[in-house]
């Protein structure tokens, strides 16, 4: 049986490649997770997510508990079979959807009692709780239970919710049952206080997860903020077990977080931005809504291989956009996530060089750049 | 360079297996075309259409000039390499949406002046106007415009706007450029009345068109008013050319009409459909929103080769319509096509076979024996 390991490859600076071995699979590190929420990555075929080079996919424990259910999806063979996944998943531990899209949510130190957004029903999640449905779910990379503060809130406010993570870290660590090729991750807390973030790194190395995510970063803080917190806090995580940086991000936030020492990332932006007309490429963003694309002949991006930029114009794409046609969807999201996993596999082979620096000028002057002239 | 042909290959009492060829490849009969409206076939990837075996998609003139506009398409080398369809498109004259969908219409013997549905704009559509945007698209098959009035409206008003779609006949042929590979169809209008048929159908011949559509119907009639029609149309229609019943239909539709002598079909049922949760199944209709499919780990026809039946459970795609996520709509839209091509395969087989009834009653069989048990 395969066990779940890390393996620290080469690193360039803070910046590191490695593998992370799964009973589903291999992940090349620095990696990008698309987010499936509902047991689907939107608008793309399991197979075309698979095409883009995509190695995982996070799932929401959150939406999957709701509906359909982790009792139903664990009867069906799990989430990997009901999706037709067959590559490695992680998912979260449902913490931040309940914060976020939850209704007369009430956090005690035992767990969360709220109502769904769907139908007004009633829940719990415990760390308990939470592990049991992503045990049912088959997940590869299970998240602890956290709580996850806003970003603003006064910083003793911040230490206790850190400290009562903690606390579910440890029950989340108990209650994960150990299989081969499954891990858990902690969730490092602690907003912007270098010391508190400090206090939850060694607390949670003490507990020993497979993994360690930061968690409290890309709700809305500028980016230097984040960085800075980066900076303070990559130190004080193992050099021998992967770094996943939660709900990030922009092309230009991994880039800065994979230089730091950062090797996962999960964020919606490829695939909400991909079903509202935002492409994102080598030259930055193009909003493909804008009338200048309306006769444009040429490809969002002529060195891209995905199917958008291959078989149809700037012109085409806008037109489906502008009629809102579903195709136009299912290819800027291609598109999108094509250009993420090609930028982290860029990164990789940068880092594997012993070129990350050059890479990184090459990367921030052709974003610069802007997109090509009007047609 | 090709002839615009058809060649009949073999009968099976009036059913007839065919080819037709044009400049962008061939189409085998009985044919059916999926409709893409407003140049994509809804939720699918081209690649995809042609995946599931067909050789021609409807483009629907009214949609694509006023959005994105004829000269625009034509700009950008036409509707095929637009959409990325490389085969054959069929264009209809536009007449029909815009009885349907435009407003403020004024019908005149030169043609109809009309507002937009989408902004109000005003434009005109003449026998010519429609020829010439058809051309702009590069539609292998053109259709003539035709006035098509509801089917319960009294026999002398049928009677006088099938002659005013035989004089737009007349124009439209006049107007229509002969290109190699390249065919216009006239249009047989007559409502149920089979002397206006009869008379509709002689005066399109003298004028002498590619093929023959018959037009007014699938406007609600019950389907055995719909088979009388063709009951008595048919020998009025030469042998030598393809005859395309517009707007058709369900799967019992198209077996009855196939074993009436009709070549071509175009109906926006499999793709609308699948955006709305039905499937079409050898055993009938199945509506996948309904609570039976929840823990169902079945496909929805475990002989279809699509990959939503070769890769997916009743169960997910139940989930996917009831989250409403795109992933479901693409996949009940590929099953569905899927099944009408493969349905217009074995009634091609079985004209090739000379064992058309023996399907049918097979098919009528198989229809009327329901979906599986509920698992």
């Amino acid at each position: 049986m395969t066990e779940f390991s890390y393996t620290l490859i080469a690193a360039d600076g803070a910046a590191r490649l490695g593998k992370i071995q799964t009973a589903h699979g291999v992940i090349d590190t620095p990696a990008f997770m698309p987010v499936g929420t509902a047991g689907t990555v939107k608008a793309m075929m399991p197979s075309s997510v698979d095409k883009t080079g995509s190695q995982i996919v996070l799932g929401n424990t959150y939406h999957l508990m709701l509906r359909p259910g982790a009792d139903r999806i664990e009867s069906l063979g799990g989430l990997h079979k009901f999706m037709n996944w067959p590559k490695p998943i992680l998912t979260d531990s449902g913490g931040f959807q309940v914060m976020s899209l939850a209704k007369l949510r009430k956090i005690t130190e035992h767990g969360v009692i709220f109502q769904s957004h769907l139908d007004g029903s009633k829940h719990e999640l415990t760390p308990e709780i939470s592990i049991d449905i992503q045990r049912k779910l088959d997940s590869n990379i299970s998240m602890q239970l956290d709580e996850c503060p806003a970003h603003t809130v006064e910083k003793k406010i911040i230490e206790i919710s850190m400290n009562l993570s903690l606390r579910w870290g440890q029950r989340s660590k108990e209650a994960f049952d150990r299989r081969p090729g499954y891990g858990l991750f902690g969730i490092v807390q602690g907003g912007i206080f270098a010391d508190l973030r400090e206090q939850s790194a060694k607390g949670l190395i003490d507990i020993d997860f497979n993994g360690y995510a930061i968690g409290g970063l890309a709700v809305g803080e500028p980016q230097d903020v984040m960085f800075e917190v980066l900076n303070n806090l990559i130190e004080f995580l193992p050099r021998d077990k992967p770094r996943y940086l939660m709900g990030v991000g922009t092309p230009t936030d991994i880039v800065g977080a994979v230089s730091r020492g950062v090797d996962m990332f999960d964020c919606v932006l490829p695939t909400r931005s991909g079903r509202t007309g935002k492409a994102y490429t080598r030259r930055g963003d193009v909003n493909i809504r804008n009338a200048r694309h309306v006769n444009d002949p040429r490809p969002i991006d002529e060195l891209c291989k995905c199917p958008a930029c291959n078989d149809f114009s700037r012109a085409y794409i806008h037109h489906l956009v502008k009629a809102k046609e579903i195709l136009g969807s299912m290819l800027l999201t291609w598109h999108n996530i094509q250009y993420y996993q090609d930028l982290m596999s860029s990164l990789r082979k940068s880092i594997s060089d012993g070129a990350l620096n050059s890479f990184i000028q090459g990367f921030h002057h052709e974003q610069a750049s802007g997109d090509i002239e009007p047609f």
